[in-house]
């Protein structure tokens, strides 16, 4: 089975994902800026967030590129990180919505984590499928930053309830280490190809 | 006539479908985590319709990677197919937003029934198409999950009238025997290629 | 340039639409089964729209195949099609909340008839393109369903300021002609590579 | 790495946006002709709006035409331009809402030029992947569209203080000198290829 229309769906899904997340941002009803005040940590979250799914399309973007074969449980294996990364919006809009409390920023966190979880199972699935010598398990070997992103994230759910501006703090980080783009897999490949 | 954008098109709907039913998780109103036990239920379902939209993409991607021509009358049963499922997000929110009530029940079964006839209705379409050594024929002939599909959303249409629970466990039921993945066109386009 | 973006952008949007116009269906408060009944015109129309689209994108579809280069103004052309039609899901629920009322039937009709003189214009613009010896030109020669669709419209527009019902049966009757699958373009490609 | 599915998503994303912008125009409660009037604004918008995603969707067409390979750095820039792009259904809805209101019409133009500005910066992105003998860089040489825009952008915010309808009146005018098909790289690909 080919990975064409896997890319396409996943691709599709995700587009949706992040342009839906943009409704939440319901246009207000004064025309002075001060209108715009209250959207303001919807805004914010809604760059977070954008940012975030923006990694995963990179990142799932350069997987695919290492993998050849679809099985069914790749194909299952994918649809279970959409089915997280589709509750993104409504973790965005909770939290935007309330100024960052909170049960909504340790909800975001979690959302977050088990997209992470999902991503690490679709991961070892295309490993599975490689054999020995698979492409994708050389390229990911030193995967820090699949590593220690949970770990942040159970953290930021943990420290929401001492602040949930703690737990933000720590997804702006999480965000920014990622957004460096994703090279490792390109070197790899690069370096089986010389 | 190509089925390239018959693919594409299909996934762009089926994509759509699957994330605009997250909209119905309507952002609750409290910060606390009592204000998400309301979307228990709507959760749950979204949940359940979220599997059975991936079994309905994962088996239509099976179904057209065996189909080479797309003949006016494929085309409108696939368009047909679509139009039920594109059904689902509004049977999933009855169901869900009235904590599983009878006549919502019963709605949520007749739609996955009538997708269950217009994906039968498109096989024999697609098998029409192929002649008399059609590839798709050999791979369903054994198709025992299409064949009781529809007898067991018939049963939960009926049984929802006792309670609306039992046509749940029989819908989870179905999407679970689905879930295994559709290895009949694998094998014997792998057997076709020895 | 390439038509497979084209393609991609317009099945893309087409599949939006489509899908939208479901979100007007919204969930009933009840859970009786008279808690569907207000939403029953809105149903009908929706299919009626869902038939619509379907016929726009198949017939997008076959002249697209019959396309080779895509001029700026080709597509532009496509635009200004996806623009009439991205307001289908509008008027399909004005008309349906009003349960065919005078004014929302006319509008239904309206965006119905500037939406085939759009489809008009890009099929001259892409004969246009294609020189004397278009394959085009030959396949539409006696493309009467064309010609009649948009005076039938007109009619339409103007009957129903006697009885919206009027001008809905021309709406079915048009989508009817339209449903038997285009085969014109299909027979004359056939006939060329014979 | 490819840049098809590049084009894929971005296509997806701009299908979406240019799509959901017609959710804002909320079926009217009446069924006479005057219950369309408080639309008319909001449609206007929503023309206007619809006609720079086309010209964005038309360019960036263009400029991927001119592109081979996709680096991090490229990837990110186009995820801030769509960003950028998908803030326009926001304003427009804003705008249109309030019958061209002062701060709504800024907010516009503020959107508009940040989109400007990100789609300067994916350009010079691709450019500098192409290194000395970019193509890209020969084709958009004497781009004074391109550098007109932001400063009438600027213009128009200021003028909205002034009144909303001048900064309008530039917003339209800066379209239509762009829906003027953007020829140049056609203009040099076909010298290339000469």
């Amino acid at each position: 089975m080919g990975k064409a229309r896997l890319e396409a769906f996943s691709d599709g899904v995700l587009a949706i994902i992040i342009t839906i997340m943009v409704l939440e941002l319901k246009v207000p009803h004064g025309t002075g800026i001060d209108a715009l005040v209250p959207l303001v940590p919807v805004f914010l979250s809604y760059v977070l967030s954008f940012v975030y799914l923006g990694i995963y399309w990179s990142n799932h973007h350069h997987m695919l590129h290492a993998t050849r074969t679809v099985t069914g449980s790749v194909l299952w294996a994918n649809l279970h990180l959409l089915f997280w990364l589709s509750l993104v919006p409504f973790t965005t809009g909770w939290m935007g919505e309330n100024h960052v409390a909170t049960m909504p920023a340790a909800a975001y966190g979690f959302v977050l984590l088990m997209a992470a979880i999902a991503y690490w199972i679709l991961q070892q699935r295309i490993i599975a499928t490689q054999g020995s010598d698979s492409i994708l398990r050389v390229a990911v070997g030193g995967d820090w930053k699949g590593k220690v992103s949970p770990l942040l994230y159970l953290m930021a759910i943990g420290l929401a309830f001492v602040s949930p501006w703690i737990a933000m703090a720590i997804y702006v980080f999480v965000a920014l280490i990622w957004v460096v783009p994703d090279r490792r897999i390109e070197r790899v490949l690069v370096g089986k190809a010389r």
